[in-house]
């Protein structure tokens, strides 16, 4: 690493006021308190926990953030497996639960080779094995003796599960299956853990009895030696190449020759084959299976307000720090501005703020009406191992649940990954040129979190689930068989009242909010319906208008689930009114700026009047500006993301932004030890040495 | 590099029609005549010249660009200085005009450490200095005797020039200048080609004579020994790190202890110190320094186009081989449907094709009216030197039109830049999973394009000069003093028409289009006007409707220039009346699918009515879909991008997407030469390693 800068460079310092002045006026200029907020948002013990890993990890030199954006991929791959080692070595020291294994992953700021075993493998063993498969391979795989991959997507196929390639064809002579890729397009792709890491893989195959295609199944695959970790004979198998982001990940692709596998590496719990007659038992309980996704989708619904927050923290504490311009209409004496008091950058982080507590909200609301009735399910589907019991009536009104919770889940994991990631790139344009750096901490972030858009359902496709949901909805309403939910409700709502026209006071009243939202949702459902069923145009006519109609209901829900949150009785016990003050200002941001972006479908379903978006517009928007802007470091602050999470020059607490930036330029920087030889005759590169050592 | 895959690997293709296939009935489905169309976008020269430096480009080896996703930074930089010497001795060889350099830098592809060298350094050099000063440095400059960069930004400022801190002040006595860096904040960022490469720079310093301050000015300064290339005394200069994109360049940081360079240093052309009496000399013709970065945005306007042809052209030819999922209301045995039937899809990439296109013809619009009005006030200015001669009055009137262009190219810049950043990121997602992949060739050159957002006027910023500009404007029509340009035209048109209403009939005819456009543009003009003049609002207030304001301006006069190539005699000349028939499609999709996603402010301006945006989105833009649809690759075709520049799996001209995939993860790739030793009790984390060696 380079020497360090000569004494006449270690005397200066930033101009003007320093970094740390304007953050602490920053948070002096508001009372919300901060740790009662992180508290609500995040729990104490989640706080507990975090400044104790954090207190742990940082130390440790394999942990080092410093070389993270200037080595190549073959290092990088390497060094994030010794991470993951480390952390492996660590949770079983400590024996830490799979949510502190998950926090301490999350603080190393990068996904590890280890991501997919510790995840899909081990899940897809639990809840799809049988227990016989449990004790053959999730108890080795528990334990890191087996390590594995969840190996669905192909070469030519992602969203369409159906039409994957790779057959599993079943031997009835031998009782095994032969695993098969017919095509070049059939090779396994994008396989996390796969590329270098897994020894197994659950690989989804087409299951062929008889010749006949019983649809997608799971398998249990072993690819590599468990001794000198080589690929198994008729398996071709490796690293797919570099990515725009998640580098520190080994996805790979995988082929295979017709490997016979035995009857019990079928997981087996949902279908299976039985091995006597031949025949295919089909799945008791599809919805189970379902179930996942739903979670998974929560998941990212969940996380989006937290992936969010980092960019937002970053971008609003830096454009405290970072002064340029004079207000125009300021005394000429008046020292440079405040970036952060330009209405143009407020009107790009403030609604990015709000979104961040929205979505949060948001994703906690579906997790408990998720986990809610899974465990009103499970008891439901197994009396005999629960001595509560249910109903086949239970059981139904719980699948029911899950069709509704399915739908959201797709539009919100759509809508909630959506705003992070176009979020995240947001915050760091409004950076300004130093955003373009590595040291602000958003780019490469904002690189490894950019497939989350892509997978667990593409968030184009995902919209065609939420339109036919809400037209099979819109179709039970019509003919008097509506389900008892919020879809509904808002879809008979919106008839009733119809004929009258609505007339909401978005301006004045909350509730009011919520329901141009939904008057919006329901407008644009019988719109499309209107278009399906009575002018019979074709589906693919439609993909536009349900991509739209989808995004409108998911915003509903978002508006609703921030609006149930900060007007609930749990809020005025644990915080002061003058923070849920603020809050209900975070929910009016978020929602009236959704409206006024979104204008021409809330005027033309008339949920509101022009006059009254132009006035959200250029009255309302302005004024929650104003109001938020004050607690605008403490509403970042309360999100309690650790300087060393953040990684970042821009987005430091302590608001040395400056100091942070040179001090890596200049000393954490090995392109710095370089010493070129400038000049085009010398085709040396660099000083003293031949050209040819280099290319 | 790993070893070839097995025999039976080998032998596997993709599943289905193959790419070729396809693309060869896509080309076979459309009459375009792709040489004309090319020869109309680029004349014939240009493809006949590119066609030559790709045959001699191509088969270098140091311009081979397998590793360019895998190396670490160190390498990177190192491989992009060999790449740009290589090119600088083949441009001495044979000869290359600047355009040819320019040309096959395009094609290797990636920014090298020579860019601003090559261009600020020589142009400002050129433009800024004095033939004495041509002599002193330009001539060892062009023959790469010393190579420059260009120091303007600053750690602490970019946007606000008027801010930097570097201080050149005159000393009296000796006749030289001491350049300075006061503080930390001082030290000069982001400087191209400074970080290792350059040993010298034109430095921007506040130029301070007897104590006061006369603002930047620009100084040539070596900063490192000619021989050694080491730092001179007192000169502390290096690279500023990793950045998300651009990682070939070595921007720099520079800071100064009180170095002193004589009186020659300060580029002199248009003001200078009198070294008898050290008064400063003010300059004779400020808007002529003004026109450098009028020329550098329209360059970045007509750039623009092509930047979004490249991500365009990989989206929708993989688009065209990619199959997923059958058409919902499709015969159950049809196949998989080609990508780019589903409207969701062609929504969001043929608009972009017809914006590759708008940008395009806008570019060169503007570079024209640039031109011209350049040449007439060189020869106005210099009436020694051009026997042309002119009077005050035509260079007032290029001062005027001047200004105009200046106003025009900070909108266009903004709008330009942004469209095509954010559209090759809407390119990246519609090509799903496989986009993340860096074989797309989308993701590293979003990266790389990125700083155009910000640099050469922040986007947001520069929005603030258009809306300036155009209240001026209105203030001229409304005093009737009004300029002989398009802006007062459109204004006054307005004024004259406002009482009345408009009624444009954007659904039939293509002129009523672009009075739309310039309707809109007139309104929120005179509402912005009503709110600043009457209403005493503060600037900072105004700051989102300027912007909005900026972008309906800019996006009208693409609209403009756009309808006025599509409609140029030249175009009939040149091209056939069906591919004539298309770009007024391309016209209306651009013009039509912005209409809608701006519904509100044409709907509010009265520009349409609220049915005709209805009829706009759900049949206008439809049908120009599917009269386009067919066309799509053919009309990218015609962009004639090399595949060698494309360096795109998904985007390959032959179609063969999969097959390149799987060459390239499986044998380009040198992440797959590592075996791992997977276990976490293993501190190694390679086989037969010692963990040690690795961390």
């Amino acid at each position: 690493m380079p020497s360090p800068p000569p004494d006449w460079v270690k005397a200066l310092s930033p101009a003007g006021p320093q970094g740390s002045e304007l953050l602490a006026q920053e948070r002096a200029s508001s009372n919300i308190n901060v740790e009662k907020l992180s508290e609500l948002l995040h729990t104490k013990e989640f706080l507990q926990r975090q400044k104790q890993l954090v207190e742990l990890l940082q130390p440790e030199k394999v942990f080092d953030k410093s070389q993270n954006h200037t080595l190549g991929r073959v290092e990088r791959l390497q060094r994030s497996l010794a991470k993951a080692k480390r952390l492996q070595q660590l949770a079983e020291q400590h024996q830490w639960s799979m949510e502190e294994l998950h926090a301490a992953n999350e603080l190393i700021g990068e996904p590890t080779p280890y991501g997919l075993h510790a995840s899909m493998f081990l899940v897809t063993l639990r809840e799809q094995g049988t227990p016989e498969q449990h004790k053959l391979f999730l108890e080795r795989a528990a334990k890191y003796q087996i390590i594995g991959c969840y190996a669905q997507t192909e070469l030519g196929h992602g969203s369409n599960v159906r039409g994957l390639e790779t057959t599993a064809t079943w031997n009835p002579d031998d009782k095994t299956f032969t695993i098969h890729s017919p095509t070049l397009t059939a090779s396994k792709w994008w396989i996390g853990s796969l590329g270098r890491t897994a020894n197994h893989a659950v690989v989804m195959a087409q299951l062929f009895i008889g010749g006949k295609n019983y649809g997608p199944h799971p398998f249990v695959v072993q690819v590599r030696d468990l001794e000198t970790h080589q690929p198994l004979e008729n398996v071709y198998v490796g690293d797919i190449g570099p990515k725009f982001g998640y580098n520190t990940m080994d996805n790979g692709f995988l082929l295979f020759n017709k490997v016979k596998v035995p009857h019990v590496n079928m997981l087996a719990r949902f279908s299976r084959i039985d091995k006597d007659t031949n025949k295919y038992i089909r799945p008791a309980l599809p919805t189970l299976v379902y179930g996942t996704l739903t979670w998974v989708r929560s998941n990212i619904v969940l996380q989006s307000g937290g992936v969010l927050a980092r960019g937002v923290t970053i971008a609003t504490r830096y454009a405290a720090v970072r002064r340029q311009f004079q207000d125009r209409d300021a005394d000429i004496n008046a020292g440079e501005n405040q970036v952060l008091n330009y209405k143009m950058v407020q009107v790009r982080l403030l609604p990015l703020l709000a979104s961040m507590y929205a979505l949060h909200f948001t994703g906690r609301g579906m997790m408990r009406l998720y986990q809610e009735n899974q465990q009103r399910m499970k008891a439901a589907a197994s009396p005999g191992q629960d001595s509560r019991g249910a109903g086949p009536e239970e059981l139904r009104a719980g699948a029911d649940l899950l069709a509704d919770l399915h739908a959201t889940s797709c539009g919100l994991k759509a809508l909630a990954s959506t705003t992070a990631g176009e979020g995240l790139e947001v915050c760091r344009r409004a950076c300004g040129g130093h955003g373009y750096s590595s040291y602000s901490g958003i780019g490469s972030y904002y690189a490894d979190y950019l497939p989350t858009l892509t997978w667990e359902g593409d968030n184009y496709m995902l919209t065609q689930q939420v339109a036919r949901y809400l037209l099979k909805s819109a179709r039970a309403v019509l003919s008097g068989k509506s389900a008892d939910n919020d879809t509904s409700r808002i879809l008979r709502n919106y008839l009733d009242r119809r004929e009258k026209g609505a007339s909401f006071d978005v301006l004045e009243n909350d509730a009011d909010i919520v329901e141009a939202f939904a008057w919006r949702t329901a407008h644009l459902t019988f719109e499309a319906l209107k278009h399906r069923d009575a002018e019979k145009r074709s589906w693919n006519s439609l993909l536009v208008d349900f991509w739209r109609l989808s995004t409108a209901h998911s915003q509903y829900l978002v508006v609703r689930n921030f609006f149930e949150a900060v007007s609930s009785p749990d809020l005025t016990q644990s915080i002061d009114s003058d923070t849920k003050t603020l809050l209900h200002a975070l929910f009016r941001l978020y929602s009236l700026h959704t409206l006024e972006r979104e204008a021409a479908e809330f005027f033309s379903s008339g949920a509101v009047t022009v006059r009254q978006i132009t006035l959200t517009r250029t009255t309302a928007v302005m004024k929650l500006l104003d109001e938020i802007r004050p607690h605008a470091i403490r509403l970042v602050d309360a999100w309690a993301i650790p300087d060393w999470q953040l990684d970042s020059s821009l987005g430091r607490s302590d608001g040395k932004v400056y100091e942070d930036l040179f001090r890596r330029a200049s000393q954490e920087n090995p392109v710095n030890d370089l010493v070129f030889d400038p000049y085009p005759w010398n085709t040396a590169v660099l000083k003293n040495e031949p050209a040819k050592s280099k290319l």
